[in-house]
């Protein structure tokens, strides 16, 4: 498999090596990818009580957590199973609660696909409202020998 | 004036707010707005020998200022003009070189407009090409009484 | 309880405080807080391999949750129990790679305290090493009325 | 000269190399390296009226420039002349006014100095007053082949 084919990963290989790489993420919610083509992605985080933190919102960890998986899902489906690439480098901002009861849908968008270093941004919101809950964007390390 | 009025100024009046404000930019360069609608904006800034560095690329300083005034624009354009509104936190991602010789194109985005906060992102590329330059996300906090 | 008193909260006032705002951290490990002093404060995750991911690393969100925790110890510790304070930005780098069957060790320090904002950063260490694994810088909102 | 070694260059030969790869930052005001040694650097910007922005405080650009050159100039008092060494990430929060009239102390400290990528922290004081004006962080990308 070359190194950057577009959608170097499919929909369903794209799953099992999550499921592999980010176990804690299906110990109570599940992680869908509707959709990931090289250069973006869309994921739906289904609502699980354990997200929440006091107060009926869903906590900060979980939307970061949500925010790096989806950085991971849109590089590997552009450069394949790099299980080595690390993040580098995450910055959030918080722009609003995200109710309890609803899933958090990730679209994540690459901005720089370079050899060592990726960029990319994702854009988090609950399926309750158009509203963005979250923004994040990431820097993600490319092994030099990136498919392994 | 009320607060949360789209297009709060025109171009005009916000061209005029940003000399008074930014006379740094208009030194050797000029910032063009050529849109700017209380929720995105777009600015050209001509280019300028005084925007390199050694090795014929615009240099970071350059690329910052324009993220952080883009920002200061479609902030100004939703809210009118605040011109205590001050910048919190700036979070920039060099993506490629933008060359010499080529004016700086800058796409400015709300991502929240708050009482106290206001998030947006800027995508900086250069007029050469689609490519993107820089990335940036900004935080301005709003006074409690903006409009002065 | 006046607002901005140094350590307007004891160690085990915000142990308590913390069980209840963030029950997640204390399903599997435990956050001991070792020093908060209104300036700075030091916490200890203790290990629990429900914090690795695939390679016998510890996870990211793992080091996001803990940096946060870390941020509002510190904040809590200078301002009494502002529960409503929320985190607006959160900048993460990874440094290095922190082994699987130790501790986490929290240094956190405020930058800045004002009426609405504060910013602080947070050295995220090992036990098993002095090396950095990540340092955070973070903002959070602290509410117009904040003691409640 | 190897590649890591403490305190790579000099002094004056930090201040040669500056003036060449930042002469913007000469043309009004001046930059002086009161320390550098490998792990962190004080660096002084000597007070200028270009520095400022309408209020009568010290304009972010001018903040963003200095942190960039700090963490520059602690890197390559680390790794020796890296010329090709970029900034690729910043970020920024900016704590309080710096007032007209008075010098800037930058205080930049390495976190991480990998084969590719160095990571630091800049912490920007007025000569006025111990209060911080402005803590970034920083990423430098390292190239492969890094002395020139």
């Amino acid at each position: 498999m070359d190194a950057i084919a577009p959608t170097a990963m499919t929909k369903s290989e794209l799953e099992q090596f999550l499921r592999r790489e980010f176990p804690q993420l299906y110990r109570t919610a599940a992680v869908i990818i509707e959709h990931a083509d090289g250069k973006s992605c869309r994921l739906r985080q289904t609502y699980d009580d354990g997200m929440l933190r006091p107060g009926g919102t869903i906590s900060g960890p979980t939307l970061m957590a949500l925010s790096d998986v989806s950085m991971y899902v849109v590089l590997l489906s552009a450069i394949g199973p790099a299980g080595l690439a690390v993040t580098t480098n995450l910055n959030i901002n918080f722009l609003s609660k995200a109710p309890e009861g609803h899933d958090l849908l990730a679209e994540g968008k690459l901005l720089k696909l370079g050899k060592r270093l990726a960029v990319g941004e994702v854009a988090l919101r609950s399926a309750a409202s158009d509203d963005l809950v979250a923004h994040a964007t990431l820097t993600y390390s490319i092994p030099p020998q990136r498919n392994v």
